[in-house]
């Protein structure tokens, strides 16, 4: 066991392991719930570029994990999360599928380890459940500014 | 250090930090943006009553701190989370003030840490912050059903 510090959130969506792997592998369902300035093609070791706020800033993730219906897994390459790593793992569930996301390696649980947790929570409990189970989701800019 | 595992979310709110305080300690505040199912009073060592779904559910926690403007503090007594500590740490902000809200002495970080993370994240970030900077809330039953 390391000493560092993991996000961990576990999220039930109406929707099937395959959606949610959709939503979470493809360009067009990250940028309906994560943020629209995205560029990404499901393809393990291309590196996938999200953008924020002005569009300058934000993580490139190289595409360590794609396992259709199952789990899909990013190493962050460049910006603030540099060096961590995200994991988005996929199980049926009776009420369609049940989500366990971890954003693993913060050295410390410092504001900005809390601040993103705040943050994956609504991305993943409201923007992401709300896309799969409602048709829209809430992504950036539309995630509350804290 | 223990080797127990913390939730932590850290919020910026555009409210005062004594509105921010008044709502943790006041019942009406706590109703308006966690559930209307609560007896509390701010006294401290008084035990606050939380219920979620049928109404025979929830945490009962013990006021051990009370700092106004500045802190609150919970033990829970009876309930889900019985023996755990909340700490709801409140400073001035540029842009009102902030919170720091930990959940410590969970023994694993399992499914139901995970679980109570996204809602944390959910109602410290959509329902308390809404409550407090645009007059509503999102309290339970509103609260998205991971």
């Amino acid at each position: 066991m390391s000493n560092t510090h993991a996000i961990k959130h576990r999220i039930e969506i109406e929707a099937s392991p395959e959606q949610l792997y959709a939503a979470i592998s493809q360009q067009q369902g990250l940028a309906a719930w994560w943020t629209p300035m995205v560029e990404a093609e499901p393809e393990l070791g291309s590196v996938a570029r999200f953008r924020f706020g002005d569009g300058k800033h934000g993580p490139d993730m190289r595409i360590d994990t794609l396992e259709p219906g199952a789990a899909v897994g990013w190493h962050c390459v460049d910006g603030p999360w540099k060096g961590m790593d995200m994991r988005f793992e996929i199980a049926a569930h009776e009420r369609g599928s049940v989500l366990r996301f971890t954003h693993d390696g913060w050295p410390e649980a410092d504001d900005f380890y809390m601040h993103c947790n705040a943050k994956w929570g609504f991305f993943l409990a409201v923007s992401l459940k709300g896309y799969l189970e409602c048709g829209e989701g809430a992504p950036h800019p539309r995630d509350p500014s804290i």
